[in-house]
């Protein structure tokens, strides 16, 4: 897959789609395997493109974080028709939107307390169909989420009263292998709301770190990966995946080899981004293990070795980065490549940026 | 300010103009008190209306880091006529944009090595007019730049018979602080160049750190500051401006209030990205002192307090992100504020995104 670097401008985010395919054939013969189901969160791609191959190999439908990427994947792709946007929607303007959007596709949205709860049940007593709404539980990430399985059967409670609403089942997003802990919550969470006369019709669960122990917590029903698509150094940082699991690369260029173990290339924070996860250095260079990249500025990557480093001016290098998904999020376009291809296929990331 | 908090969806990017106004002449007055001139960094802003606010004040003209980045600014106003890019320009394509720019404006381009400037030499024989180069120093900094005067003599003779160039002077980006080395780099790389008959049109240096000690570096005649126009936490923290001085701000919603002393809000590192630049925390609240920022998700903030959080869903905060260039950087517009006028403003970044 080298013939595609003489041709693009740099820096430049590449994708090859065949091992996008062979990522998500992985992960949806494992769910069918323990008869889970598979709902990507597209915040990696933020491609209508590739969400169809996920829905192709098997999804049931996609995760969005935000309401205006819900629209962006919509509208490009008549195969997305089930949207769960995990997020507690707030705000006139969005509350809106969110009603549009239902309107066109089946959608789910969580919430966390009374207030969301209630904000939503205002905007959509007066619409046609009731909103899906899951309640999100905080398993041990300590972000977002009723805090106990009581709180989450209170919550599933009010839900089911509200005008507009329909209980649509628990969600979460666990801590790094937290199977034991989403289990134990949603078990207990479960038992609880059944017990008052309610079904729960979903419980889903998310991370790619640790999805393949995804089963280890049998009470999920539906499971959330979205970085699994590409993979990234984090992940291969963690075991979860090798250098060729990755789909995702920045292409880059040496401009500058001003010392005998320092390089600069063209790729800094806003193609690459300071997200660390917990790393050191800024991304891999593949077939560079000798390398770190261990500084960044907006647009300079600085490459350090400990002996010569061996570039020149001019030269490309292939880099993995850290965090696949916010590397997405920083480009206008990304470019496709596969097998058989002759030339790199640019397309535009659709629901880049959306932040609201 | 406060009136426009009502009418903005969240997260939103909000610029101050009279603040941004007050930063511009504030380092303005300084430098014409001391005899040096103002090229500022438009990586901060990516708006042409803030360039030319710049122009107007006295500035002789831009700073970009990146050819697209020039060429973004210059389609966006008829005030930009003097572009300086500092980076070293490799690769068959952005040479022939140069080129082509180099047709629209007065153009300088800098240099740290034998190669880039033969490839600038090959582009640029064939043109009209010669194309401006400086010798990029490394006074400190340790990313691009000629290592020692010596060095840079040597490519300022290059640059001088190079067919289709022009020797355009010396240019660095220090260290924080670091006037003293630019002083002693640049005096001796001067009198080494003009030593040959060559003469030093240019000595531009930048940082808005420590921007108001330019003149501890009297050899400087060119000044380089982005930051400046905006401030950001990272130069309240340092020490080099107020939080009154800071006019870019991200508008955000309060989604969560999951435990006593833990509150989400919707902007994440999509809105004030991963940037540390050495501190703690991912921004800071205005009017929250006792507020941190202590973990960014793509689409949440994690808010923590000592005590009682004392927030509630639906509330709204200011901002003032870690580093304002890259926030720049992540939204497609931003709104902008003025006393007097009744409702913000809301402008396309024209030159987002603009990698190469």
């Amino acid at each position: 897959m080298e013939t595609f670097a003489d041709s693009l401008d740099t820096p430049s985010v590449v994708v090859d789609l065949d091992l996008v395919r062979a990522n998500i054939r992985r992960f949806q013969a494992y769910a069918d395997a323990n008869g889970f189901k598979v709902r990507p969160h597209i915040k990696t791609h933020k491609l209508p493109l590739i969400a169809d191959m996920q829905i192709a190999a098997g999804a049931i439908g996609i995760t969005c974080q935000k309401v205006s990427e819900a629209e962006a994947m919509v509208a490009g792709s008549s195969a997305i028709t089930d949207v769960l946007i995990t997020y507690n929607i707030v705000g006139a303007e969005k509350l809106a939107r969110l009603a549009a959007l239902a309107r066109k596709v089946r959608l789910s949205v969580v919430a966390d307390s009374a207030d969301v709860v209630d904000g939503l049940s205002r905007t959509f007593a007066g619409e046609a169909s009731p909103l899906r709404v899951l309640v999100e539980c905080d398993t041990g990430a300590n972000r977002c989420g009723v805090a106990s399985p009581e709180d989450a059967a209170a919550l599933a409670r009010r839900i089911a009263v509200a005008p507009g609403l329909a209980f649509g089942g628990l969600m979460t997003y666990p801590p790094a292998g937290g199977e034991a802990a989403v289990q134990d919550f949603m078990s207990k969470a479960k038992a609880l709301i059944e017990a008052e006369g309610l079904t729960v019709p979903v419980i889903t669960s998310g991370g790619t770190p640790t999805m393949m122990h995804a089963a280890e917590a049998p009470v999920v029903t539906e499971y959330r990966p979205g970085t699994y698509v590409y993979n990234d150094r984090s992940l291969v940082m963690r075991g979860a995946c090798g250098w060729d699991d990755c789909a995702l690369t920045v292409l880059a260029t040496v401009v500058s080899v001003p010392a005998a173990n320092r390089a600069i290339i063209d790729a800094g924070s806003k193609a690459l981004t300071s997200d660390l996860l917990g790393l050191t250095g800024y991304g891999h260079v593949l077939g560079r293990d000798d390398l770190a990249i261990d500084q960044l500025s907006e647009e300079h990557g600085r490459l350090v070795s400990t002996g010569p480093i061996g570039l020149k001016v001019g030269d490309r290098l292939r880099i993995v980065p850290n965090h696949a998904c916010v590397v997405t999020n920083m480009v206008d376009e990304v470019y496709l490549i596969e097998a058989g291809q002759p030339a790199p296929r640019k397309v535009p990331v659709a629901a880049r940026g959306r932040i609201r």
